[in-house]
């Protein structure tokens, strides 16, 4: 007996297609640092059909490459649309990467065009002469200077202008490429996942369920998370394929702008980094911040500090949703939304853990020889992850240490599972800090010390110690000078294992990060290596 | 450049395993016409899993075919879970067809094995002897008289007993067929609709969006569309996934059932046929029903009266959700939840439409050429389905007049669409009523009666008429006797346009329904082309 239902191949132009067709009266918004201008639904639908025309006139074909160097806004989202929906593979490239590593994910991915967000012109230059595939740049807004020659260069509005609004979509086998992401490479050369058009549609239905993000036309997402970094957490498309309204900040990703956006705007929701959370909260305090329009604010990439979370909740009534996830996922793994009957301590924390996986998400923790550990909230190993939007390879790179034997992605983050299925990170495999053979946190340790009122920004790091092996470092960006490194040992002492205290402190004005805003823990590492840390050693 | 994602199939053991590790301690509920008893996830699962076992170890094997012949119960519930994940296919058989049909669905599907309720055991005695595949009855409960012989008996608790709680699960092909449900089969022989893995599960990811149904675990599903119909609109696989609570209802369907679990389980979501909805709107009325614990009342399977949808919010404050789908639509085709900026009328004249579609799923209204129509809520014609989760064909059955040349599922459903895509059905293809040229819709004046506060129930089907080749007849089931057709026929007066008015009247105490609770407007229709109506011509 054979299934008698329609094969009908889950596509990005699905998604397109259901957006423009059920909600062509909603709306992106694009900042520009004083005011929205808004756009249709329908006019972004009309232009990305545009745009795919235009493309195809370049000589743009299914399976070719098209980059995107650009800010959040309406051009990039039409490429989101456009390009996958034309059979081409759209490759975000991440802007904060150097010249050197631009260049080197658009030739190791082989683009043949680049869609240039004008304000980056001076950034991607320098790409330019070192670029070996691009026949094409596609400059969206006004050149501040002529682009060099040798390569060709076309107004992107001009492209649109020139193009009618039809295109004849191809059909498209959804394990087909959708979009290319290269992971930050905080180790070696960055490394490309392919989503495919199936991965792409079905991540976007997960993330619209009512436990996951839950959006729907109600929303109003205000579209933090770069669109070069893991597709903006999937928001592009499960906020089209929902009819959400959106807000592009552009490069206005200062607590200024991001306040502006807020007041003009009232989002419902957005995607965040620690980092940005913890600028939110600081401008909250010294210069008022109302987020009261916001029903939840997703904060991952790194670990939420419980004292973020109830700052959140207690300034502006807001809950927090930690997620984890990351490139190699698509990147929505696990959430934190507290379980039915939380117990004593309420839904508190549960929202400080990492979060439970998403439907359809498996996740495992093993020990050192691979082997499975118990669901006991405690029994600390890696942790692998397996599904339907989970990467299990690396374009043109073998990687197999990657991957287990069995097919599961080793996510290289360290951590415990608990009987109700949460996940709790610990740390990065490579961060994990090895104290006289037993393991500290540094995760914990950065949360433990976020909490104190006078910490701004904390990042801990293992130093070699001769008698320990390895001991923790910890650097303090501190809202008050006379805060000192025994003031925080004390602060420490009752709060954690006395022998997690460290002695190693370092107090500086700015903690290196990463080009997705992550604390640089490789680059603070070679740093302390080089004995270029202002090392006090405290041991009182 | 190939997608580097994994490979995952989604299957429902994705789903089983999914539910059985995530959430152990959720609950299902089984009313026995008194009482709840309780049995949670994990015990659920490990009934599953050894219901596989006992099945193995009676010969049933992938691609092989186990029937159920149940209410909606605890072991229903481990049927859905079991035989799909071991790669067997469940064929849920409508308790409700006449004993011939029941085995001719049963012979045509091939079943090798019944799972058989206990207390259906009478009404399925008739059919045994018609069977002509079957070799395994599995009897759920007691048995009230020995099964005749030529089929081995086994008891379903003996069977799980002498399993292990462990099974070797084998790897799914996710097209493979997971699940067979027959239409229920107003004209002809019933169809079969063959569901596959894939499918059921993304139709269960449809089903928890946040603009769908929106399940989660803080959800207490009470159970009430019958498991062999349609999936239980999919309701066990999405509440599963999710991590519900169930309450089963087994047999107890009637008002008095339904308000004894209503109030003490306080379930907060549940789907029904609007005939079931006026019975509980009438209970209320009656004796007092406390439906506040209800988050959302979701309604179809026909077209649900405005004055209903007023009234659940009235009585109850609980809004009600029509959904419009169908056996071979999995079933969830569209639902009516409001628009953003609803307009002047707010909420509930969207409220009234049969709804818009759920993301994934295309609809068209086609002429009778097969023209598409414009989307303008007014052009009316057949109604016509795309999607991931849309029957393509039957099972063993060539029926090229179901689909059209482009691979479409024609629904038999007439209607029209509007600007903002709310598809509004008015009639089956085979119920409109065509007078004088003119159609005339029996659902639109079935619903303009129904807001009549003295009418019950309403069919209106098409009678022949000399002048007019056809005329509408209503039939009636009236709240207080002393109303008449002339008070009926002013009170639509200014409702409908004048050549709506039926002169055609039949009032009476009973209107036959289907297999499913629908008005039987085939069989209406043959009773009065065999004079058997008591009709009233009225035309002052």
């Amino acid at each position: 007996m054979k299934a008698t239902m329609m094969h009908t191949p889950m596509t990005v132009q699905l998604i397109m297609q259901h957006g423009e067709q059920v909600f062509p009266q909603s709306r992106v918004g694009v900042f520009d640092g004083s005011s929205v201008s808004q756009t249709s639904y329908a006019e972004i639908a009309a232009s990305a059909t545009r745009l795919a025309a235009g493309l195809y006139r370049l000589g743009i074909r299914p399976g070719d490459r098209v980059g995107t160097f650009s800010w959040n806004n309406k051009a990039h989202l039409e490429a989101y649309l456009a390009i996958p929906s034309m059979g081409a593979i759209m490759h975000t490239v991440n802007i904060r990467l150097s010249p050197e590593q631009v260049a080197y994910v658009i030739n190791h991915a082989q683009d043949r065009a680049v869609i240039l967000d004008a304000s980056l012109q001076q950034l991607f230059e320098p790409v330019i002469p070192l670029l070996t595939t691009v026949e094409h740049i596609i400059l969206v807004g006004e050149a501040e200077n002529p682009l060099p020659t040798g390569v060709t260069r076309c107004s992107y509005a001009e492209l649109l202008a020139d193009s009618e609004p039809h295109y004849d979509w191809p059909e498209l086998d959804e394990t087909s490429a959708a979009a290319v992401c290269y992971t930050s490479g905080t180790t070696g050369n960055p490394k490309g996942v392919v989503y495919s058009h199936r991965t792409t549609f079905v991540h976007s239905m997960a993330s619209r369920a009512a436990d996951t993000f839950g959006i729907s036309e109600h929303d109003r997402i205000l579209l933090l998370p770069p669109m070069f970094h893991a597709n903006s957490w999937g928001l592009p498309y499960s906020g089209w394929f929902s009819g959400s309204d959106f807000i592009m900040p552009g490069p206005h990703l200062q607590p200024a702008g991001i306040k502006a956006m807020v007041r003009a705007e009232r989002p419902t929701i957005t995607a965040m980094v620690p980092t940005i959370l913890g600028d939110l909260l600081r401008a909250s305090d010294e210069e008022g911040l109302d987020m009261s329009s916001f029903r939840m604010l997703v904060c991952g990439g790194s670990a939420v500090a419980p004292a973020m979370i109830d700052a959140a909740r207690e300034k502006w009534g807001v809950p927090v949703l930690q997620g984890w996830g990351m490139t190699e996922t698509s990147p929505l793994c696990a959430l934190s939304h507290p379980p039915r009957n939380p117990g004593p301590g309420g839904g508190t924390p549960w929202r400080a853990k990492s979060g439970r996986p998403v439907s359809g998400v498996q996740v495992r923790v093993v020990d050192d020889a691979g082997e499975p550990l118990p669901h006991d909230g405690a029994s600390v190993g890696e942790l692998q992850l397996h599904g339907p939007w989970i990467t299990g390879s690396y374009h043109k790179d073998e990687s197999p240490d990657s991957f287990t034997a069995d097919g599961w992605l080793r996510t290289g983050d360290v951590g415990h599972i608990d009987e109700r299925h949460f996940v709790q990170l610990t740390d990065r495999t490579k961060d994990v800090i090895k104290s006289g053979g037993e393991w500290i946190s540094s995760v914990d340790l950065e949360n433990e010390l976020l909490a104190h009122p006078d910490v701004a920004e904390v990042a801990v790091i293992a130093t070699d110690d001769e008698r320990w092996q390895e001991r923790p470092l910890a650097l303090v960006v501190r809202e008050r000078d006379s805060l000192s490194a025994s003031e925080l040992r004390h602060y420490l002492a009752g709060r954690v294992a006395k022998f997690w205290v460290p002695e190693y402190w370092v107090f500086t004005d700015e903690i290196a990060k990463t080009s997705v805003g992550k604390m640089d823990k490789r680059q603070l590492r070679v740093a302390n290596e080089q004995g270029d840390l202002d090392v006090e050693i405290v041991r009182d």
